[in-house]
């Protein structure tokens, strides 16, 4: 796959940074190969939206091939990497090995269960495509047993919804099931209220969104309880089994919904690289975000842990991802214009804001010192996210999908992809399907 | 769940027959139960489109319980047939057993391998939604595969894509599979040629499109060939293995996908009541369209087999399944106004005419006497499928895809939402997926 001569650079993952490095790295001599284990890019911000019904997966994913078949220099390899070998300059895939000259490490993250990996049989994350798809049809299943539950405790249990985790995340989802029960399913049934159903938000720490103003909080508090949440702060998870979680106050719910946002860590194939990690398996990059001991290989994004100058860590959002990339693909770029005789500068994270948003104008957002809430913080994540949301196409469709539900209260993607009933239309599985039912 | 008093109709099915039962029976003292094994009706005429990445799932689906939720004597049930006791008029579901006054069956077909269910696994079917989502990851994927195949024959193998039957299913499939592959996928690969796939549609009988006229089937066969398509008629296939399929004249063709649509057959359930059905399980029901001995029962769509007064059965398309719903609604509503006391007529079918598209502004239409082909046939299919497409917002959204496509030749939905490597985000499943990986 390498051409002698030609440096040949490996870019590991095609979210927002291993993308960003590619848009950003302008050297046609050098020969570019970018792997990924899907065969699309995914808009990770909105992935709560198809968890929630309110998009549909290609609404939020565009095939990397689509993406970049404009840079004739680069190669798009559907492969999953198993191994590295950083001092023969050679990373292992599933189907071949590639030898590379410069390698930029952009896999991302994953949902960490902190040592609990039993708890995520009974409390999905949220992090692929697939989770989201099979969040999505948990949900909608449980509300059509609950239409015709036996029993009031049954029913009840159906129609509760834990999110463990008060991050941006978290409050996302929570406020979006709120709003999906109250508003969208409110009409669906018989038997049942849709808009009685609970849910539930745990955060272990002293507020929901820690990283913003205390005061921001407090307004994504007010807003999440005006949509019908129940915020539970400074309440940690003691131990999660099937549709019930325990507290370490003691108390106990029955859920049969129970949602994982409560972490994030970098993948674990971080640990094959030998270099010092975090405990969230984060690689403590050198300030030109390079490898320590390896200056051919740089970490962007949620693998990389780069220190602000305060000392604090820069957050796992998609711009610093981005600014990573770009800082890396100019670096690259002129170690191979100057081979390498050239100081590298430091990356610098530039905070151009943080907005998390709650549901139908409901948000809070930050920009500098400016702090805002409600309509306005909504409308401004409304706008930011369409900008930033790959292709065009997408664009569109999601920002019409938006305004449909925004004045019809109605959700197009409220479909269960995922069910035993449905697995396949032939004759013969059929009759298998009416014998292994859902239950 | 039945009350007394009220007459209970049970519907099974909400496919185009159960649905246009209910919305055209208007007897508010009755009580209807709609049981579908889904939570979606889905418009089957553009199965095509998901599985050839033209459309999105949710595109083509819509919440049963939001189209009739108008209906407050109508209850949705998310269940799955498994028995009858017309003797005691019960139906027996996975979760629960109903009595019914009058049963409405509308369970439509499924996928028939003609004695040869063993061809399924490596021949699948297209008749419910994953079926679609199946085949639209495996065909993505194996030009995933031919961008890094290692031998000329093993990346023909993969960029062979064989279709078995000529009806209208078979045909939008072939059409729409040259059209991805010669414009959408040609520029997205760098070491393959996705303009160099064969697409190789194989028909039993003399023609294509059989129960169109010959000029038609021409027509059509010439459109096909137009857009790349390697057309066998009279050719008959003797048996089906992995990426293998045998034909009876002794040729054989090396084919990594392979699709099957040349059957299709009423759901097997038809077995269990006790009536006489045709070779195709079909229920030879009255000519008012109940079943023999059992008047308070009911067939509809492609589980009833009807014959028209020369004797030819009425074809199994969407029109037919609406019109008989729409007769027998009337029929119940008498047979309850009157206590039965009421002459029944006979089921008639009227053909409005039939279409089917091969591609970009390439179709074929009979109305009547009519017969037109190419860009006008296709422009009256464009209309038609957006009039009768259920549900305002999925219309917007797939007359915006469609004019998307068009104009740019894109296709927005080439994800591939079924693969190993996606199957989860969380960290604890990350390594295992690098274990088990894509091969």
């Amino acid at each position: 796959m390498t051409e002698n001569k030609r440096p040949h650079i490996i870019v590991l993952g095609a979210g927002f940074g291993g993308l960003e490095f590619c848009k950003h790295f302008h050297n046609p001599d050098a020969q570019i190969t970018l792997v990924d284990r899907t065969n699309h890019h995914l808009f990770q911000p909105l992935l709560y939206q198809v968890a929630t019904a309110g998009l549909s997966a290609p609404e939020i994913a565009q095939p990397i091939r689509a993406i970049l078949s404009g840079q004739p220099n680069l190669t798009v390899l559907l492969d999953i990497v198993t191994d590295f070998n950083l001092a023969e300059k050679k990373v292992m895939l599933a189907d071949r090995t590639l030898h590379y000259d410069y390698l930029v490490l952009a896999l991302g993250g994953c949902t960490s269960y902190y040592g609990h990996p039993e708890w995520e049989q009974f409390a999905p994350g949220l992090k692929s495509l697939s989770d989201a798809l099979h969040i999505r049809s948990q949900i909608l299943l449980a509300f059509e047993r609950a239409e015709t539950a036996s029993t009031p405790e049954m029913r009840e249990r159906l129609m509760t919804i834990v999110v463990v985790g008060g991050g941006p995340t978290g409050v996302e989802l929570a406020g979006a099931f709120a709003e999906l029960a109250r508003h969208v399913l409110k009409t669906d049934f018989r038997h049942i209220d849709a808009s009685e159903t609970r849910v539930i938000l745990l955060e272990g720490g002293p507020r929901v969104l820690g990283t913003f103003s205390p005061e921001l909080s407090m307004s994504a508090q007010k807003q999440l309880e005006g949509l019908g949440v129940q915020v539970h702060t400074a309440t940690k998870v003691k131990s999660i089994s099937e549709g019930r979680v325990d507290l370490e106050n003691g108390e106990t719910i029955s859920a049969a919904n129970i949602i994982w946002a409560a972490g994030v860590a970098a993948t674990p194939l971080t640990k094959k690289l030998g270099v010092p990690l975090d405990r969230a398996n984060r690689i403590k990059v050198n300030p030109d975000l390079s490898l320590p001991g390896h200056p051919d290989v740089f970490a962007v994004g949620d693998m990389a842990l780069v220190l602000e100058p305060d000392g604090s860590p820069v957050p796992g959002v998609s711009p610093a991802a981005m600014q990573m990339a770009k800082h890396v693909a100019l670096l690259v770029e002129n170690d191979i214009a100057f081979e390498g005789a050239v100081a590298r500068p430091a990356f610098k994270y530039w905070d151009k804001g943080t907005m998390a948003t709650i549901g139908r104008s409901a948000a809070v957002a930050k920009v500098g010192k400016f702090e805002f809430s409600g309509l306005m913080a909504w409308l401004a994540w409304l706008l930011i996210h369409l900008i930033f949301l790959v292709g065009f196409r997408n664009k569109v469709a999601v920002l019409f999908q938006w305004f449909y539900s925004y004045v019809t209260y109605k959700r197009g993607a409220r479909i269960i992809t995922q069910m035993p009933g449905e697995a396949s239309g032939s004759c013969s599985t059929a009759r298998a399907v009416a014998a292994t039912t859902v239950r």
